[in-house]
């Protein structure tokens, strides 16, 4: 009986060097660390066999890559925009949020969301810094079978008039300007007042600024607030509302629109009304409507917290 | 006669991620940057749908791709290492230098060369710390038909005993220690006097580390000493010179290891010819000749510098 007695190659050539690289992780003991390396070894070896980079362009990208983390600050996360504009932050979104039909569609949660937001009572105006156009935002929560769910959490944030989270504004914008958290009544209804949210850039003047540049793409981001949705039993969403009426929906850079998600916002002309509501006229209004998934029927196949 | 009107899918899906993202560089200028976008984000998009992340390893990965720039320093580069140990900088460095066979093979750069090394007389001393057994380094630079390359450069360095350049011991180490630019002479020759290089680990305490932790992989380099040879109307050579007694030569943690550029270091206890070099006994020597291939010839593909 012959024994197949079959060498791993020890040095490294163009030809082999996948199969070089995935060897050396023959006493790996994590099978799903193992899994996703190898997945990243070998499309990173087609890469460069793709490109064919020549030794100044592989500076170029350690500089890059390099520049991106030493961007980063303890409010601004470069690494996440990159993952934002290349499409995978949202791709990682759509895989762990599979929903079914009907329900609200989740989007990328960004850069910006603060944990400990405050508590408001339904009506509060969370616009802190009186600038931009006021906007009264309402709706219902239900689950998929359209009954409301009391008492669910809305985790709400956005920008200013200025296009600035207040958190890229310490010291300009009050602290927790544009954030709060309801929670939805008996009916599942919930309202508040804020400001009309604008179209803004990305941060541009870092490394993925340069990339978007390059790439010939621009850096704004359609008008939108952002929106957390719990509800006891249900699959939490993070998802956005977008202004039908805002440019750049059809080129976000960070590929976070999508068509269920636009709202329409009203215009308001109604001193009475305006007074009445305690904002200042013209105004608008939006309904935004959010339907949760029971966790008991799962939205996504990714419930497994798998610890790196 | 119809008119096929193919329209661009707006927003993006798990089926259309790629074609959503590469869709948005039509305005972009530069093809060669393009075409390695391209590249990229196919093959990034490919290994999401591979692995299917959960949220929590996104995270784990923004944070370790954060953290390798963080760990860079003026004398520490975390992300050439990262490049190193994904087998990536070995494969740049084989792409780019295509050799005739007999020529001296190439490999990787590592993050330790210092541009200005001192001008050295043959047969100097580049030991200034006086650590490690001595050895005599000796040899001759020819071309592809064997004839003498007269006024070849050698920019030598390498690691002290104690598994440390240099730069990474600033205070500790003499600066310029085991570094030096040496001449060849009229018949190609050269020789100088050093320490016999030693097997050290790569910079571990870092994201790099951690990944070869986890990946079940050593981070101990075998024992070898760094050579750039240049001379002129030739292709410049960077490359290693390894000690065929080293361990770990099978499993170089940075993949720099090629069977040609093994050597033997023969071992001497010998006080008379100790004295006579000036060294202390025992001691070692080795032969280490190179072979640069002429300009003309062209030893790569990649001889177009593509600024970025």
């Amino acid at each position: 009986m012959e024994v197949s007695n079959v060498e791993q190659p020890l040095y490294m050539t163009e030809e082999n060097s996948v199969e070089v690289v995935l060897a050396r992780m023959k006493e790996c003991s994590d099978p799903r660390f193992r899994m996703i390396m190898t997945s990243i070894i070998m499309h990173l070896h087609a890469v460069i066999k793709e490109i064919e980079p020549t030794q100044d362009e592989w500076y170029a990208a350690i500089h890059f890559l390099t520049q991106t983390g030493q961007t980063c600050t303890d409010t601004r996360q470069e690494w996440i925009l990159l993952s934002d504009v290349l499409g995978v932050s949202m791709l990682v979104d759509t895989i762990n949020n599979r929903k079914p039909s009907g329900a609200t569609e989740s989007t990328v949660l960004g850069p910006f969301h603060v944990s400990g937001a405050p508590e408001r009572e339904l009506g509060d105006n969370i616009c802190l810094d009186g600038k931009g156009m006021p906007v009264v935002v309402s709706g219902r929560v239900t689950d998929t079978n359209g009954s409301p769910i009391a008492g669910a959490t809305l985790d709400v944030w956005m920008a200013n008039e200025d296009g600035f989270y207040d958190v890229q504004q310490p010291g300009i914008q009050p602290g927790m300007n544009l954030r709060g958290i309801f929670h939805s009544d008996a009916d599942g209804r919930y309202w508040f007042r804020s400001a009309r949210p604008q179209y803004y850039p990305i941060p541009g003047d870092g490394p993925v600024g340069r990339l978007l540049k390059l790439s010939g793409r621009h850096d704004l981001r359609p008008a939108h607030l952002h929106v957390i949705v719990t509800g006891l039993g249900y699959e939490p969403v993070v998802t956005h509302c977008f202004d039908r009426k805002s440019p750049y929906l059809d080129s976000d850079p960070v590929f976070g629109v999508k068509e269920s998600l636009i709202l329409d916002f009203e215009d308001h002309n109604d001193q009475e009304r305006a007074s009445q509501l305690g904002i200042g006229n013209p105004f608008a209004t939006v309904t935004m409507d959010f339907v949760l998934v029971s966790s008991q029927l799962g939205s996504s196949p990714k419930t497994e917290n798998v610890a790196r």
